[in-house]
């Protein structure tokens, strides 16, 4: 029985779920997930009842007889897995950002957009300062859909902040914010991950933090670039990486890659993100997770995109696998993985 | 500044802090704490009252001036950043593993023992029940002072559960309580990790389970004996490493093994394990941790010894660096960065 079989039956066994909250019981990816739908259906061994998925009698009996139990999760309830909770002065700066971000850009897809929850965004900010690599460093953001560098600037810690986008509506955004809180450290410029880094950028980083696109290719590019930025070793690295759209196996070359590099993982906590994707774009706008879906789909009624959270450490001097320019098409963005994050 | 020294100032910046406690508040090895603490009591920036670690007049303007705040830790106080909390059935797994192992064998320090707390023990197993690792799963616990082949027989779930075990005494305890609690389908062996498998162990396991030795060359054949017992792609491994042990380079190359072997890193959750450490051995038989310490210290009034819980999975038919029978010395289990382990 495969892995997200086994995570379906199990889920089911506790009660019905819709498409969306089943999403978040299985670590495979997306088109496994659906195709293992399909077979289920088809089998018999589940039904669907409008929006909710529940085990038929066979289903049952199959799940309990392969040693199945009703399943329910242990995920601490307070941090929901994800180790850090928004407290004391944690809580202000989440507070504080909501307020300060409420006319922030929408996302669009053609970058590859789709922000993390705000509270969410914060959270990664506190675990940079539990792992010490905020106070007083010099920040890089390449991407920023997220408005990380906000978030950043709200505690007052970082020496300085530099966002590299793609994006001409998030450099203004970000520039104009800044200003307008009286953060000097913090600035945002545009910026194409195709050309390399401007003389200035180079070696001149901490830290780098970066939301990348999850083809091969794309991640490479990404990881490169950010590599240049630092300084070397004992510069850190964080980036988000899903399951949904990144199998094991592009997560192993992924990981081949970074120590290639000179990186270490250091920490991976799942499902560390939740993204607050538009419920309206989600129907309209033709994404595989909604046009595969193996039964006619409603709003999410869960958050159901996540990534996990790596940080990476640089044990010595770091060679990026990728300099120069180079000149990349949609494989940039998109690989047969993509069902939430493209429409082909 | 070093990474250590900023993370002894800004801990100290909230407040007094005991030796014990201040291990806690960095991620560097116990080695390079304990120079770091020397220096730092040497230039005047902290002192020594009693059995507390407090700033300077001069070590907090120092640490101000270098743009550290008090910190605070952001860490889950629920779960204590873990991601797992032992409610209802989980709760009463715990419950029955105290009861069960009230009489285990004492940790002796001659085969790098030293068991993490009961409840991380089941917070252990409940995690793997998260990652669909438990149930109808054929487990492998390769060393097992921490008594996991106990507490996953006490869920029921697994298909079988077998321990590789060198220390006779936990041989016939767990073997013992499996027969007395009825456990059919937990058994323990004597094993030597010097050793092959015998054939019948190799490719008839689902998963792993081991708190290895921190030395490359014994982490490397504890996992490659490991990945011979396991069938193969889809299969995983758990285990816990520390960094007060364990270097970032080491971890590099241990990370770097792992991928050569065929596995990809799926989760890093740091301090996941802590470490109920015999007080009164730790004081009296020559552990580094205590005799190179910079002041004079007492029990510990804290977990202070952690470990992270990586878990592994086998991304393609898995290749063991090291195969057939080798002989090891007192290198398999020590190494210079061995301050808790050993007392050499």
């Amino acid at each position: 029985m495969t892995r997200i079989r086994r995570n379906i039956l199990r889920a089911l066994l506790a009660g019905e779920k819709s498409y969306w909250q089943l999403i978040r019981y299985q670590d495979g990816s997306l088109p496994d997930l659906e195709t293992e739908l399909r077979n289920l259906l088809s089998e018999g061994l589940i039904e669907a009842h409008g929006q909710m998925f529940r085990l038929s009698a066979e289903g049952e009996k199959a799940a309990v007889s392969s040693g199945l139990s009703a399943y329910v999760p242990p995920i601490c309830s307070s941090c929901k897995g994800k180790t850090i909770e928004l407290d004391g002065v944690y809580a202000d700066w989440a507070r504080k950002f909501v307020e300060v971000t409420q006319d922030r850009p929408k996302a669009i897809k053609d970058y590859d957009q789709g922000y993390v929850t705000s509270e969410d965004t914060v959270r990664r900010v506190a675990l940079i300062h539990r792992f010490g690599d905020l106070e007083a460093k010099d920040m890089l953001i390449v991407g920023d859909d997220d408005l990380t560098s906000l978030a950043l600037g709200i505690t007052g810690l970082p020496r300085s902040v530099k966002v590299l986008e793609v994006d001409t509506r998030l450099v203004e955004y970000i520039n104009a914010k800044a200003k307008q809180l009286g953060m000097h450290n913090v600035s945002a410029e545009l910026y194409d991950v195709q050309y390399p880094f401007r003389q200035e950028l180079k070696g001149a980083f901490d830290v780098f933090i970066t939301d990348p696109v999850e083809t091969i290719e794309g991640i490479t590019l990404f990881f490169s670039r950010c590599a240049e930025g630092l300084r070397g070793v004992d510069s850190v690295g964080y980036f988000g990486l899903t399951h949904l759209e990144s199998s094991r196996q592009k997560w192993y070359q992924i990981q081949k890659n970074l120590l290639d590099m000179g990186f270490v993982i250091t920490d991976i906590i799942r499902d560390f993100h939740e993204y607050d994707l538009d419920p309206e774009d989600l129907l309209t706008q033709g994404f595989r997770v909604v046009t595969k879906a193996p039964v006619s789909v409603q709003m999410p009624d869960e958050y159901f995109y996540t990534s996990d959270y790596f940080r990476i450490y640089a044990v010595r001097e770091l060679t990026p696998l990728i300099t120069g320019q180079v000149t990349l098409s949609d494989a940039l963005y998109y690989d047969e993985e993509a069902y939430v994050t493209a429409d082909r």
